[in-house]
């Protein structure tokens, strides 16, 4: 019999990462990480980190970081908020700013943590459809609500909106907060950082886990009015004052300050993108316009579940989705053009 | 007029962290850190870390440190939790274990994060009054509770209770998880880990940031049965798959692994401890007996408060709470011999 005390025990349906190979020898182009270095100057940061300074603890702020994200954004360091990866920040902004009894809204093709922090946070949601080209129909989200969330550009999909489909987002939900989840936005798609000096009621996320080449360092950020990071201050502060370790902030620091590596690695992923795209295009795969650092493909008369499988057997490990809809299509994160010419010799194999 | 979208704002009393002070001359004495730099080993792991990796995401387990730490203990590498400091450690423990309609029950004296992840999480809870000798008595905690939480040693109180304690403790809640919070045990607590084989429900957490100088790096630990674990990872993994970076699972692993140096650096800070507490008597202070890295002290005819003040004008940096009961205490952190002489020397200064 289970014992009295297993009651009090949350329970929760725990969620499963996507495969992780420690295997050297494979192609890895399913957890959208980039395949560039991070910048020389988060070299110099970490080897030149002085290690006895780890026994005091981090800057509670994490100023240097916070200051040199404001700078890059032109934004006052108030409007920077700081947390350990961004899926932390958005669970905090889950938690601070859609206190409502009303149902959050966000599309039904999205970002699969979404539903699990409103589980974790008993936060009730309602999921509005894509299109059949895998839009986002801004008219959905003018019905009540008790926040938005939308990633912009999308994922699994790729496809971004522009500024007009976040200023009519904000037309229409003036009595919630809306978050755009900016995850991939360095690849091509259009910031909405600008709009949030507009709206009070906008908060922009961000990650240096993808451009930035820094998923092992865990830094996320939000960009918003003073009003709204206040609130998410607070409840970070109630719950772990310290997320960024003092090596993050250096080294999140000096990737920021190397702008020109940035720019150079975010196009260089945008150029092999446009020539893969192009070249499965001519193989007969339909792929979507890509804003992101990874391609959602498909083509009709082959089973993507099958090549997924086929791939990992050529230790080509891609992504695929058993989500209804989609159960056909594949993402493929863009990595270096030698790994991209592998992949493509394979697929060229499977499908030939 | 307030607009409406700021009700669904989470309305949370900003917690206030400690005093910072940049300046490089002060004697800081006010943080419980560790004045000793981390073993030699871990500088060699930050330094030779491969930056290049950090493009990739962090194992998703922490296996090297998990593993690490789950050797040193003796347990299943299944009976270890780690998170971003035991500050996080908790908060996912409050949320993940204190599941109940019944009020968690601590002791009234102790740390001041308990209430607010209560508040965070809607937990109901009662204090129970340490003795006039800021002792707990485990007889309060026989009262049906929603779970248990105690700091081993206490804080700020600096007092340790032995295995009986906690044997009592573990006999009178058989239908709640018991927490013992042991971020102070390597300076001369008893510690309860190995009674987490025996009590299914008991749950042992522990830092990085005191006793193995790494409060920069964000290490927190838990230890108890797989059922207590699985449920905390649930959770975990429900609010952010990464918590602990690529560097710091090699940094912390380093720590550990260097057994020598930890033991060396927990006994220079207990005999400076002994000596202070001596020199502190002799000059007519009570000073409490210590299981932990600092001290909680009190003059009769002098207010600490002053004395407290008196001493940040001479750069020497301590604690003091403006709380019933205590308020004519200060804890003040064991630092250096030298930097224990100049604190010894500025208070017989005040003293005199």
């Amino acid at each position: 019999m289970e014992k009295l005390w297993t009651k009090n025990l949350r329970d929760i349906e725990p969620y499963v990462p996507g495969e992780q190979s420690s295997d050297s020898d494979i192609v890895k182009l399913n957890a959208n990480e980039n395949p560039y270095p991070p910048s020389p100057k988060v070299l110099d940061a970490v080897k030149g980190f002085d290690v006895s300074a780890l026994r005091l603890y981090p800057n509670a702020n994490a100023t240097p970081l916070k200051q040199a994200i404001a700078d890059y954004y032109s934004v006052d360091i108030k409007n920077v908020f700081l947390g350990n990866g961004s899926d932390d920040v958005i669970a905090v902004a889950f938690q601070a700013l859609f206190n409502s009894d009303l149902p959050i809204a966000y599309p039904d093709l999205t970002y699969s943590f979404y539903p699990v922090w409103c589980s974790l946070f008993n936060i009730p949601y309602r999921t509005y459809p894509v299109d059949s080209n895998f839009r986002i129909n801004p008219e959905d989200y003018r019905e009540k609500n008790g926040g938005v969330i939308i990633p912009n550009p999308n994922a699994p999909t790729s496809l971004g909106e522009g500024r007009d489909f976040v200023e009519r987002l904000m037309e229409y939900n003036q009595d919630s907060v809306v978050i755009i989840d900016e995850a991939y936005v360095d690849f091509g798609g259009v910031s909405s950082v600008p709009l949030t000096k507009k709206y009070e009621n906008l908060l922009v996320t961000g990650t240096f886990s993808k451009s930035r080449s820094l998923a092992g360092l865990r830094i996320g950020f939000a960009i918003g009015s003073e009003r709204l990071i206040s609130v998410l201050e607070a409840v970070k502060n109630s719950y772990n004052s310290y997320t960024i370790d003092s090596i993050s902030i250096e080294a999140g620091r000096a990737s920021i300050l190397d702008d020109e590596y940035f720019k150079e690695t975010c196009e260089k992923i945008i150029a092999t993108r446009e020539r893969v795209t192009k070249e499965m295009r001519a193989l007969g795969f339909n792929v979507l316009d890509s804003q992101t650092n990874f391609i959602f493909a498909t083509k009709d008369d082959i089973s993507m579940k099958d090549m997924f499988e086929y791939l990992k057997t050529k230790k080509v490990f891609i992504r695929y989705f058993s989500v209804p809809r989609i159960e056909n299509y594949v993402r493929i994160t863009i990595g270096t053009d030698r790994e991209m010419d592998i992949l493509l010799k394979e697929i060229k194999e499977y499908v030939k």
